[in-house]
C-alpha cells in the first residue's frame, strides 16, 4: 500500500456519517472527517493553553494523535453505540490502524501515537480524548441551536469532561458550554 | 421491548445508508430499508414464478424471510466489506436479531426464519439470498445508467447468480440484466 | 414488459419522496420504498399477533398486499393531499397497477390483492390499511422527536386507528404511541 | 386566501423536485422554483432580443407569464410523464391556478396570462413555451457535463425548438447548444 | 460571451446555497435561484396591488429588476454577513453584473435596471428591495414552522419593512406575517 | 471572543461547501472542514517522509499550519475562482484570521503560522501549500472515479506540483496520481 492509497482510503472519512447523529434523526449529519478536523483544531488550542499554564505538553504530538486516531474508521466505519454491544470495535480498529500504517515510513511511531489515545497512555493522548468529547458537545449544541432534538443522551458526556484531569484548566470553557445548553433547553 | 419499540427501531433502516455504494462515491445512496423493500418485492414475484414452474415454494414464508433478514442492521448498521475482515458481522447480527425478536409473540419462529436466510437452510431462505443479490445488481445497473462509475466490483455477483440452483428458472432475467449492463459499458 | 422491467420500474419508489413530509418542510424525507418496507414489516408482526389472538388471518397474503399496494406510485408518484382535490389518484393508480402486473405470471391474482387494500375487501386488506396508517404515525413521531414541527395534521389519523376493527387488539400499541406523542408536545 | 397565503404556498415550489430528473437518477435534482427562475430569466432576454429584431413583443407580459405558469404545481406537484397517461394534469393545473389566483386583486388577468402559455394563445405565451423547453435542455446539458447519463429522452425536445416559430431568431443559440451536446456525447 | 453562456452561468444560482440559512444550521437550504423565483413572483403581485391603489408602477419593469438583481451572484456567490465586513460585496457585484450583461443586446438597459435596485433609484427598484426582504421573512417563517431555530437575527428585517414607503399599502400582509411568527414563538 | 466562540465559529467549516466542486456540478460536495482534515493528514505523512529523507522539517509546526490555514473561511466562505477577479480574498482572509486569533492565548504565533502558508514564508508553509494542492487532486480523482466529469480545469494543478521544490521527494506519489487519472480518461 502506497501513501497515495492511504490518502485515497482516508477519503472514506468524508463520506462516512457520524452514526450517532444519523440514528438520532439529524438529516445529512457531519462526516467523520468533519468531526476529525475540529477535534484536531480544538486539540491545538487547548494544548497551547495548557502550555501557557505551565503544563508540559507536546503540542505537535497532540495534534498528530488527533489526526491519526479516527483513521481506522476509513475501514471500520463509525460503529454506533447500538452495535458496540455486539461487535468488538476497539479490537477491529486496532488491527485496521496497524495495517493502514504498514505502508508508511514510520508504522511503529504512528501506531504508538494511535495507542496513546486509545489506551490513554500519555498526557497528549488523554488531551485528545478530552478534545474529542468537547467537540461532540459543541456539535450537539449547534444541532440543538438549529432546532434538532433527541440529543439528550449525548450530554451525559458533560460529566466526563468535568471529571477529567484537564477540567481545572478549562472549567470556564466547559461551564460556558453547559450554560449555553441550559439556556436553550 | 414492546412491538412499538421494535417498529421505532426498524426506522433506523430508513436512515442507514447502504455503505457499499457510499464508499464507491454515490452521493446519498439508497438506505437499507429501500433495498429491503425491493428484495421483498422481487422475492414475491420470483417465488410465484417458481410455483408456476411446478417448484414447491411457500411464497408467504419467503416474503417473511425477506422482510426479517435485514432487521438486525437496525442495531449493527450495514457493515461494509472493508470492515468485515476485522469484525464478526454474522455473529453480531445473529445476537441482535435474537434480541430484537424477543419482545414479539413468536421469537422462535422469527429467528428460525432469519436463520433460513443466513444459513441457507431452506429453499425459501436460498431464494431470498438470490433475490438479495439480484436486487443489488439491478441497483448497480440503475446507478451506472445514471452516470455513476466505480461499481465494477459489484458485478462479480453476477457469477453467483449464474451458479445458483435457481438460475435455470431465471436465466432470461439474469442474462437480460447482464446484457443491459454490457450494452452500457 | 419483462419481470426485470418491473423490478427496474419499482426502483422509482426509492427516488420518490413521500410528499406529505416534503411539503411540511422535512428536508430529504423518506421515500415511498422506505415507507413500504416498514408497512410490510408492521403488517407481518400485527398479522401474527392477531393469529395468536385466535383471529383467522392469512399472514403471507397480508404481507403480499402490503408489498404490492404502493407499486403503482412508481408511475403515478406520491400525489399529495393538496393535489387530490384536482386529480383522480385512485383511478390512476388502479390503471397503472393493472398495467404493471400485466407482464407477470399472475396478473389477476396480484390485481385482486391490490384491490383488497384499495377497496378494503378482505380482513388482510384492511389490516394493511391499519398498518399503513400506523407506520405513518410512527414516522411522524420520529420526525417530531428529531425536532421537526408542522406535523399536527398527520395526527388526525390517530382517531382512524381508534375506530378501526383492529383497535381492540392493538389498543396498547396505539395508546403507547399516543402517549409518546403527548409527552413530546 | 390572502396574498401571504399565496406566497407561502408558492414556497412549495422550492421543495418540489422536477420529477423528470429525479426518475432519471439525478440525486437531489433542481426544484420547480429553480427551473422557474431561469425560465423567466431566459424569457426576458429572448423577448428583448426579438424586440431588437423588430418583432412586437410585450416583454413585461412575457415575463409575467413565465412566473405565473408553474404556480399551479405548488398544489399539483410536477406530475411526470410516466403519470400523465393516467392523470389529467392540464385540467388539474387549470383548476388549481384559478383557485390560487382567486384571492388576488386581478384573478381574471392572471388566469388569462396563465392560459396564454397553456393554450399558446399569444406570441408571449408561445415564447415562454420556447423558453421553458430551452431551459430544460440547458439543464440537461449541465447535468451531462457533470457526468449524469440517462438523459437522452430529454433531447427529443431539441426538434421542437427547431420547429418553433422563434427558431429563425435563435438559430445560433439553439445550434450552439446542440453542438455543445454533440461534442459531449 | 453568448446568450447561451449567460444562461449556463445563471445555472450556478441553482447550485449556490443562500448562506445565511446555511450558517444558521439549516441543512440543504434554498438556493439563490429559489429565492429569486419567489422575489420576482412577490414583486409581480405587489406591483399590481400598488397599481390597484392608484400608485404609478411599471409592473413589467419591476419584475425585470427582480430577475436581474441576483444574477451577479452567479460569479460572486451569496457572500454572507460574516464576510461583508471584510469584502466589498457591492462593488464586486457591480462589476460582475456589468460584465455579465456585456454580451446581451441591451447591456446599458440591464445595468440601469440592476442599479435601480442596488441604489434604490426608482420606485420599482425600491419595491424589489421590499419584496426581497419580505421573501426572506416568509422563508424564515417556513423554516421555523418546520422546526428550525436560530433564525431570530433574520427577523430584525421586519422593522425595515415597517419603515418602508410601501408599508402603508401592505400593512395587513406584513402584520399577518408578524402575527404568524409571534404565535409560533 | 472566548475559545468556545472560536470553536463554534469553526463549525461553519462543516457547513460550507467547497465551491469549486459545487459550481462544477458535484451534488453535495465536500465541506471546507473535510478538505482541511485530509490536508492536515497528508501534511503529517509528507513531513515525516521528508524527515526520513534528511530534510529538516518541523512536523508539528507543519500540521498546525495546515489546521489554521482554512480557519478564516469560517467567516469569508470558500470564495470561488469566479469571484476572485472581483474580490480581494487574500486581504479579507488575512483580516479575518487576525480577528479570529485575537481571543486566543497566542494570537501572534497563530497569525505567524497562518502567514507562513499564505505568503510561503517557511518550508513548512510551502509544504502545506503542496499538501493542499495534492489533496484537491486526490479528491478530483475520487469524483472522477465515481463518474463526475467537468473537472478538467482542476488538473492544471498537477503541473504546479511538478514544479514544486518538494516534487523530487514525492515524484512517485505525484506520478502515480497522474497515471491513475490518465487511465481513467
Amino acid at each position: 500500500m502506497s501513501l497515495l492509497d492511504l490518502f485515497i482510503e482516508a477519503g472514506n472519512l468524508k463520506r462516512l456519517p457520524r452514526t450517532g447523529w444519523l440514528l438520532a434523526g439529524v438529516p445529512n449529519p457531519e462526516s467523520v472527517a468533519e468531526h476529525g478536523y475540529r477535534v484536531a483544531l480544538i486539540t491545538l488550542f487547548l494544548a497551547d493553553e495548557l502550555g501557557e499554564n505551565g503544563i508540559d505538553v507536546d503540542v505537535g504530538r497532540a495534534v498528530k494523535i488527533a489526526l491519526l486516531h479516527d483513521l481506522a474508521e476509513a475501514r471500520i466505519t463509525d460503529v454506533p453505540l447500538t452495535a458496540q454491544r455486539y461487535l468488538n470495535k476497539a479490537e477491529a480498529e486496532r488491527k485496521a490502524a496497524m495495517e493502514l500504517f504498514a505502508g508508511t515510513s514510520k508504522p511503529g511511531e504512528y501506531f504508538q501515537l494511535w495507542r496513546e489515545y486509545e489506551d490513554g497512555l500519555s498526557r497528549e493522548g488523554k488531551l485528545v480524548r478530552f478534545a474529542d468529547k468537547l467537540e461532540m458537545l459543541v456539535q450537539a449544541l449547534e444541532y440543538e441551536k438549529a432546532g434538532f432534538r433527541n440529543l439528550d443522551d449525548f450530554w451525559g458526556t458533560l460529566e466526563e469532561l468535568r471529571e477529567s484531569e484537564f477540567y481545572g484548566y478549562f472549567r470556564d470553557l466547559v461551564e460556558e458550554l453547559a450554560a449555553l445548553r441550559g439556556g436553550r433547553r
